[in-house]
């Protein structure tokens, strides 16, 4: 028997209930049941992105989101400032380039957080920055950047802060609002508990007068079009219906569980995972990790391919490895979305046994017990 | 009770097996299972399409497909020759005028098929035209427009022919190759019996030079990078995989049927709606009508929105009324996908009943009998 157990940092496991909502006869996308769906999803949305701004729902992967949040703010020969730290967040230079945005790419070595000083030191010098991008969490290192402090220097000038939450909202702490975030970008299949497809961004009011200084090259991912048809709660093209039902039964678990709990239980996870991975004498890759996936070095002698190949055959575990610059250099394990503190300790256990079989020396019950020290210390420490 | 019934020009129904296999766990989308499902998906439309051309999937609505078309094949301040007849070959428009592009309109009225002479005239009058782009089935309007004649037309210049077939292909009649359309851009909702949430577009030879020639503006829509990932069964972002896996299943309905025979139920139903409508004292409103539609003027004295409201609420099903200038004017009914005869003897009936208790003065069963008229022809027809 192989049973599946999706541990990648995105796609992430879908609730049995959200996948029966997906199973349901398809409605008309501009029906008044269609609206109603849009009117919850979007006050759900909010409470997880913490915001009061407007949130457009874009039929795409989360590269649309991000691509309709730089398009849309900064004119062909703008500025923009790409906190480049990982494959991500290249992306949003990327994105610029085809554009024809001046894209200034502060670069920070991979797997470190981006330094707000340097940001600060940036912005100093580009004054004509329309736009700075960053990542909330960056999947390609596993890593968590501080976007609060970030947000806080941003919102001192005239540029907008635009970020790609897309593996980050909802597996970890991101206020938008609070932390001052213009344009929060977000992908369904992650913490939000949904297969891929849909694509979801916030702007601010901050952004919407950027958005409203001139006419974006992009047709597809126009929001001043996607303003209008959300305003009614429509979207200015057929979305994908189906994906909004599975998405209000997803959020009416979020809502359920309460987001600042959802983040609590994915900070335990993540807290639990680093233990176990370290307790294996495997070395985390990331210096401040993101709270929704673990990233570990490949130890020496061992190939990841390896060890991503045995947990898939022996327990139906997929992960995956490294991107770029990181192929064969790391593992990535996703604990995002529906997963628990079981889910943890069993791919903690998985791992233990295959490095052991792969021929490192491991006390038996040496991970699990760091994770299991970790989810008890935290438990007790909750009670009190 | 309320049954639903879908007859909208899409979305239109999912058969039932389909929608079990989106409510399957997700897998990562670039394991081996997921490369088999796209190697499967893309013969099968090839199949659907009649095309030996390489065929994208991407994760937007159709218009990302057309979108994708316009803007990699024309460089801005390119030519486009557009067959404006309807409120979604308008859109073709629309898209070039985003990026630039020179869009000359070529205006045919509004439920009139585009006259291939035109097209003609205007392609020799406007010789430096990179692009002409149609429609099979303007879905606003319920016409088919006559593309396997306007196809000759282009090939025989430098210009390639993009088409619009998102509610067309697979609910009438057209092959890629063989009508010479280098770029056929189809949606997931409509005859391919899925929801909405995946777009394909298939890409002739003729078109990948004009394609290679220039790098276009957009990223999510590079169709550059598309085929780079295609080519490994891949897709350069993560695609709405669980409709990938309900596409499988799709295709394979329209395999075991044969594709010919679905343009034959397709055209068998168009033919049978249409004698119902008329027979009801209706008048159609196309000139040429489509297949997977039947569009009908609003008889004086009567409201669309009480025919469609009484459709709706005393049988549960759902149709749209006109767009744009159309609005109010006309009642667009669908006949597309999961849908057998006797959904459109259905739906024949209701309007009988429906237009009958708003004051329409109809013998009883005449609707109907036209249409079991037109059934039964064909079988003999078929059986000779």
């Amino acid at each position: 028997m192989r049973k599946p157990r999706l541990m990648t940092p995105g796609p992430a496991p879908v609730p049995e209930d959200v996948l029966l909502e997906l199973a349901r006869p398809v409605i008309h996308h501009r029906s008044a049941e269609a609206k109603s769906v849009i009117i919850e999803v979007v006050a759900g949305l909010k409470d997880v992105f913490q915001t009061k701004n407007d949130i457009m729902i874009l039929t795409a992967s989360g590269t649309g989101a991000m691509e309709a949040a730089a398009v849309n703010t900064v004119p062909p020969g703008g500025k923009a400032l790409i906190l480049n730290a990982g494959w991500f967040s290249k992306r949003w230079g990327d994105i610029c380039k085809a554009y024809g945005i001046n894209a200034v790419m502060l670069d920070t070595e991979w797997g470190q957080p981006v330094d707000p000083d340097q940001v600060a030191n940036a912005l100093a010098q580009h004054k004509d920055t329309v736009a700075v991008m960053g990542t909330l969490s960056e999947t390609s290192t596993g890593t968590g950047h501080p976007v609060e402090a970030i947000g806080k220097i941003v919102a001192g000038t005239e540029a907008v802060f635009a970020v790609d939450g897309i593996s980050g909202v909802g597996a970890m702490e991101c206020r938008a609002d609070a932390w001052q975030i213009d344009l929060l970008a977000v992908g369904s299949q992650k913490a939000l508990m949904l297969p891929p497809g849909l694509a979801f961004l916030s702007v601010s009011d901050k952004a919407w007068k950027k958005i409203d200084a001139f006419q974006s090259a992009s047709y597809y991912f126009d929001l001043k079009k996607a303003r209008k048809k959300m305003a009614e709660f429509d979207t200015p093209f057929t979305p994908a219906h189906t994906l909004l039902l599975g998405l209000k039964a997803s959020l009416k678990r979020i809502r359920e569980e309460g987001i600042e709990n959802v983040w609590a239980r994915h900070k335990r996870m993540s807290e639990a995972a680093q233990a176990g991975v370290q307790a294996l004498g495997l070395e985390l890759f990331s210096a401040r990790p993101a709270e929704g996936l673990t990233a570990f070095r490949v130890p020496a002698g061992i190939k990841d391919s390896d060890i991503r190949g045995e947990l898939e055959k022996r327990f139906g575990i997929t992960t995956v490895g490294g991107q770029d610059k990181l192929k064969g250099k790391i593992v990535r394990v996703g604990h995002m979305g529906y997963m628990d503190e079981l889910d943890v300790i069993s791919g903690i256990a998985a791992l233990e046994m295959v490095l052991s079989d792969l021929g490192m020396d491991i006390e038996p019950g040496r991970g699990v017990t760091a994770v299991q020290q970790v989810l008890i210390g935290s438990r007790a420490l909750a009670a009190r």
